[in-house]
């Protein structure tokens, strides 16, 4: 194929939404993502790994964004397999997983995994096709107890990454709460005519921190025109249903027994709204027992999460700090992780019902508030040694340098290229070598070598602005006897780690 | 969606060729990338990512496997993008990434990159449709230094992992030579013409170990039949051509001197192959003067490589420890490893010429022979120590206690399930639990714990036979002060990781 392709008609680039990442942003991320495993980890949770694609109907579709009908999976008709699908999340993966292991698993069953997901979505800023996840997941089990320690999980995690405590705070919600509050205004949020109603009511309170109350009233009532004159369709309550959604959504305090209990006047008695109030007073104890006060994790009846699935508890991972939204206005920093209880996903293979409950981290949303605060990307690091090449009949000499840097345990590289001195000497600034060592014709009958330091070489530079005293005092640049010499380069290594 | 599906009609399952990782093998496989990573670091390479799919054009097809119409890649038509492909390996990307950045590079260009490549192959044993790749590359040069550091770094990688000298071999030939074969043969390779018959020698002196000198001469010729009674075409050469070929394939030697001075004889004036034995010569004084003698790196005029793509020195990591095949013969490992020298793969996409060279870690290959050794699996590790539940009413205690063991650093739980004290040692057992941690009414009164240390107490049970002292005796148990606790624990966990 090679040969019948016309040379240089081909135009190096990647489709829209993918990206490559280099050096200094994998280092970043693989710090960020060992401190998110050391936690799981450390919270006796396994891991797991399952391949990037799956059956489509195994997988299912069970994506938030149901608005846009263009939305979903990357998906092909395999010529012995049939449709199959790139996983969209971690979760489909992990019920389908559950449901064919079922008997051998340790019950509950509790195991995190990270890697890759696509989206067949419309990229755009900070918007990506192929993004990370960080999941934990504990299933088996419709203990509250577990959904209690994820809400702890979310709170570790991000102190591990290095977040400071009073900059982030999880909020907590129960999505019995969100079906109790339309039982109390006379809409069964489980009868299959009112889903779109209920959907409607769900993301209308989701948009309370973007919209104000003013915006979602309209959402809940005959609807709302937007700034360019999109016009979304409300969900046409009366107006004191309206009232008693809208108090549902400001009854939030900072004291948590008090929020429960506006909670629960507001519910009117409903079942499934008692259930839920219930359900989060347990967490809330449970929390508190092991020292995460209301400084760390929040009940907070805004948060719905997109996900239809969610069956009970939901929470997310919120940053308060700030940044700058679009338009150049300040917000909090908002998302970077959320989850909650789903009960329904293993049943679709198994029948029975295997209850759920999960967290997840949004791990490039993250990075970049860790970026924000100054955390993210500064893990630059050094660059190899390099040995210069100053006669290519002599590289055995320069190998031997090498070798012997190597054996030391120092990164290091004799120059491969074919250049001579002056381009090597920039190849190696281009490395961000914090050293080259230098083995010619007099250093070999001295039995020395000569070393650079190009970190304080750099430094210097700066303070001496007379270009030919710079050139001629050759400073940071020093010999040792070849048998000093990885002492030498490990003096410079520590001197510019410190 | 999912109310759409008929509750458990679903199969779970996986699509052929696509498979799960558990936790052991992760563990263990984490542990084999950290090692060649640190090997890669300190030859100086620098870790890059490209995501999991291009444009089909960008990525090209240069598949080793081309006898079979139906190897290839999964690709699939995008409505935004046209025809995307997953990776099927980790070079191709990097070609697109190099044409792309090429001007922002440092050069020679040097990076690793490690994940996930697919194939749209049969599966079979051991044969995966998605596999993991660990490569490193320089870019931008023709130095054949370049090539000589793979060589090392290939020995150093399989060390790394635990491979020991003397069970391994790097074997190095150069393309130019098998060309300077052809063309001491009268057959030009470099015509299109030949194009097939090339191909077809090249493929029957791959097969040298696996069919012996018999039938490779067979494939030289006239072709072959297998067991199977399916017939290979061969490539029809005269006996004088063979008798050539086969002397080239049979010029190894234990001394590399005498090896490539037989070689020199062959090629009989070929240019093409004095410039393979040229570069082979400096390779071999290269590794000489780093340390790599001839106990490690071998000059072997049989490897080939499959990919078309090579044009240069081609070498291959392979495994000398034994195994048994499918036929339950003794056979010698084989490769875990390879790569060479590209010089066009670029130039697709800029037209001029940049040349290349780089090697891969066939990751799962490696890792089978790992276990073979012993070395793959061991690193099953503990699993939590699990605080056992005793009363729902009193979680908030149990809490607390797993708050301290976290805090400790020490990896723990409290039961998440709903079951009794049967179903809770159970799960701490298939959990591989180091202890359970039990603080009931009677604990909590005298401000105790009582710790079962569970692998003491499965090793104590296979020695005691008597089922009714052995659970009034109650071995392995002991009751502390809570304040003691993490010193219990940390001296359980110090002696079983002793």
């Amino acid at each position: 194929m090679a040969k019948k392709t016309k040379a240089a008609s081909l135009k190096a680039r990647l489709p829209k939404g993918l990206r490559d990442l280099e050096a200094t942003e994998i280092r970043a991320l693989d710090s960020m993502l060992g401190n998110i495993r050391a936690t799981y980890e450390l919270y006796g949770f396994e891991p797991l790994e399952t391949p990037a694609f799956e059956y489509s109907d195994a997988l299912g579709k069970f994506l938030p964004d149901q608005e846009r009908p263009n939305a979903g999976v990357f998906s092909f008709e395999d010529e012995d397999e049939g449709w199959v699908s790139l996983r969209y999340d971690l979760t489909a993966p992990l019920a389908r997983y559950v449901a064919q292991n079922y008997d051998a698993l340790p019950k509950p069953f509790r195991r995190y995994q990270t890697g890759p997901v696509w989206r067949n979505e419309k990229p755009g800023p900070g918007r990506f096709r192929q993004f990370t996840q960080f999941d934990a997941d504990t299933v088996g089990t419709d203990n509250i107890v577990a959904d209690g320690e994820l809400c702890m999980l979310a709170a570790d995690c991000l102190e591990a990454c290095g977040i400071p405590r009073g900059s982030y705070r999880i909020t907590v919600n129960n999505r019995k709460l969100l079906d109790g509050i339309l039982q109390a205004i006379d809409i069964d949020p489980r009868a299959e005519a009112n889903s779109w109603r209920r959907l409607t009511v769900l993301r209308a309170i989701d948009k309370i921190d973007r919209l104000g109350p003013e915006g979602v009233e309209r959402l809940l009532g005959e609807g709302r025109k937007d700034d360019s004159g999109d016009y979304t369709r409300g969900a046409d309550l009366k107006p004191d249903q309206i009232k008693t959604v809208m108090g549902y959504v400001t009854s939030s305090t900072d004291k948590p027994d008090q929020t429960l209990s506006n909670l629960e006047q507001l519910i009117g008695g409903s079942k499934l709204g008692e259930e839920g109030v219930s359900e989060l007073r347990q967490i809330q104890s449970l929390l508190g027992s092991a020292g995460f006060g209301y400084d760390r994790v929040v009940v907070d009846p805004g948060v719905v999460r997109g996900l239809d699935y969610y069956t009970g508890p939901v929470f997310e991972a919120q940053l308060t700090l700030e940044t700058i939204d679009d338009k150049g206005h300040k917000v909090s920093f908002g998302s970077v992780g959320g989850g909650g209880r789903y009960d329904d996903l293993v049943a679709r293979f198994r029948g029975a019902k295997i209850p759920a409950t999960g967290f997840s981290v949004g791990v490039s949303r993250l990075q970049s508030a860790l970026s924000l605060l100054g955390k993210g990307g500064s893990e630059a690091g050094t660059g190899p040694v390099v040995v210069l090449v100053m006669d290519k009949n002599h590289l055995a000499d320069y190998q031997t340098v090498v070798r012997k840097l190597r054996n030391a345990g120092i990164r290091s590289e004799m120059y491969t290229g074919t250049s001579g001195m002056r381009a090597q000497m920039k190849y190696a600034d281009k490395r961000n070598s914090p050293c080259v060592v230098i083995k010619g014709e007099d250093e070999k009958s001295e039995g020395t070598v000569t070393i650079k330091d190009l970190i304080e070489g750099s430094r210097l530079s700066e303070q001496i602005e007379d270009n030919i005293s710079w050139r001629e005092g050759r400073p940071a640049q020093f010999s040792v006897k070849e048998e000093d010499m990885i002492a030498a380069v490990k003096n410079i290594l520590d001197r510019h780690d410190a």
